[in-house]
């Protein structure tokens, strides 16, 4: 692609450095920002900014945060008898988005995975084991993808020192709302059998 | 959408300004910039700045360019006996990946449209004018896409006092190289029709 303007040509390179924006969405990406209000652009240079440099990980959870302990952490509104293991921030906002959990988190950063060389000191885990030996939940909810890695990492950190003690509990795998059995793989078809719950007609009287 | 961190947020809400940019993504490409080199976010951040902040327009073609006069009309390997008057600086850019053309360009910024309250006065058709009839070009090629709006600003153009000596030509309009004649509009399959151009077999002897 020709450029009329080098600075045009660099805002592009480094748009299309982002994961799934392409050269042509990066150029009407940088059109866009070229032609409207230079104040509305240039918030948007400055909240990435103020992002990167300001941008810490709670010293608790491991999560985003904008000070030494995030806003989750640090609220005492929430249940603290309850810690909820993620992978990612991501995981942990979409918990957050169903409005059904109240308990703290602690964001383990991966899982393990030798074939990508992730082994468990890349991860959140002995702040993990250190956090629970402090203050014991009285619940540890693992809600890691299902996956391999996602067992083994599971495996690994229910046979640390210190967790003996503490309850455990996974959540249900199965068929997702809206799903046809028919399109779910094997494995899941055969552990949503194997998990099945008994099931109560509601009392409509 | 919670977000752990209010900075976090604040560049959600920025990327998902732009075009195309749900929240979803927004925030995935948030925590990318968050998880990657700081150097190369702080890069993106910078690039926008800058060509922000740096941006004109060629006083002569009025394209995006990083100072008074753009890269292509102060070329001198350009053919400065044609322009090719386009709509967006993106047209420009697409003509300018056939490596077809070597003249000059005028860039309007946009159609005469009524209905979207554009007239005239808002597109750079007074110093398209004023151009030719400074240098009058030997061809103007006009390369704006086949619509209403496109046909009214090319009558438009025409009909301005000094273009009548100018010779103009339009970009060909007919069947895209790939398409199905059957999903062809009436519209444009008459125009490739009544439009056709004599068919000379390739000597191969």
């Amino acid at each position: 692609m020709k450029y009329t303007s080098a600075l045009i040509q660099e805002a592009v390179e480094s748009l299309s450095a982002l994961p799934g924006i392409g050269r042509k969405t990066a150029l009407r990406l940088a059109l866009f920002l070229a032609k409207q209000d230079p104040a509305r652009s240039l918030r948007l240079a400055e909240s990435i900014q103020r992002m990167v440099e300001g941008l810490r990980e709670c010293s608790i959870c491991f999560a985003y945060s904008d000070s030494d302990v995030c806003e989750i952490c640090s609220n005492p509104g929430r249940d603290r008898s309850t810690i909820c293991l993620v992978e990612t921030v991501r995981d942990l906002m979409a918990i957050e988005e169903t409005q059904q959990y109240k308990g703290l988190y602690h964001v383990l950063g991966g899982l393990i995975s030798p074939i990508e060389g992730i082994g468990p000191d890349q991860l959140n885990i002995a702040g993990l084991v250190k956090r629970v030996a402090t203050n014991p939940p009285q619940e540890l909810i693992i809600a890691l993808r299902p996956c391999i890695e996602g067992d083994t990492t599971i495996y690994y950190i229910s046979r640390q020192e210190g967790m003996e003690g503490i309850r455990l509990s996974m959540i249900a795998r199965g068929i997702s709302f809206g799903s046809e059995l028919e399109y779910a793989d094997e494995f899941t078809l055969s552990r949503s059998l194997a998990g099945r719950i008994p099931y109560h007609p509601k009392d409509n009287s």
